[in-house]
């Protein structure tokens, strides 16, 4: 079974990496971006029948492994 | 306007970061994790009432700063 897992900063977290992406493209000459936002992203295949059960430790890996709960918020999608 | 731009790796290319969530993973005693493949995920605020035009300088920031076209391919959604 196949789930993807998207991890992404808080609203209200500042992003130094999405910031210093946004300045090399202003550098390149392209004004119009204005703001970048860095998450990760990941394709899991899981083992397992039950969607439900199977969702259930996918929620418990991207909650313990994959983000900081502290400052990230968690998305499963599929 | 918004768009998403989700960065992977081709099918192929070996995913070390990947490969080293599972292990650790399946140490922690979860044996059903098949596969975990990482990308990038990006949020990007562009200014621009044409959407075509608009998601056109996207596509040209996603292959030329955000991926290596040679070992990734890039979604672009919304």
């Amino acid at each position: 079974m196949r789930f993807v897992v998207v991890v992404k900063l808080k609203q209200g977290i500042l992003d130094p990496q999405g910031k210093a992406i946004r300045k090399v493209i202003e550098r390149r000459g392209e004004k119009r971006i204005k703001d970048i936002r860095v998450g990760k992203y990941f394709e899991i295949e899981v083992e397992g029948s039950n969607r439900k059960e199977t969702q259930k430790t996918v929620e418990s890996i991207s909650k313990d492994i994959l983000s900081n709960p502290i400052i990230e918020t968690v998305d499963i999608i599929q």
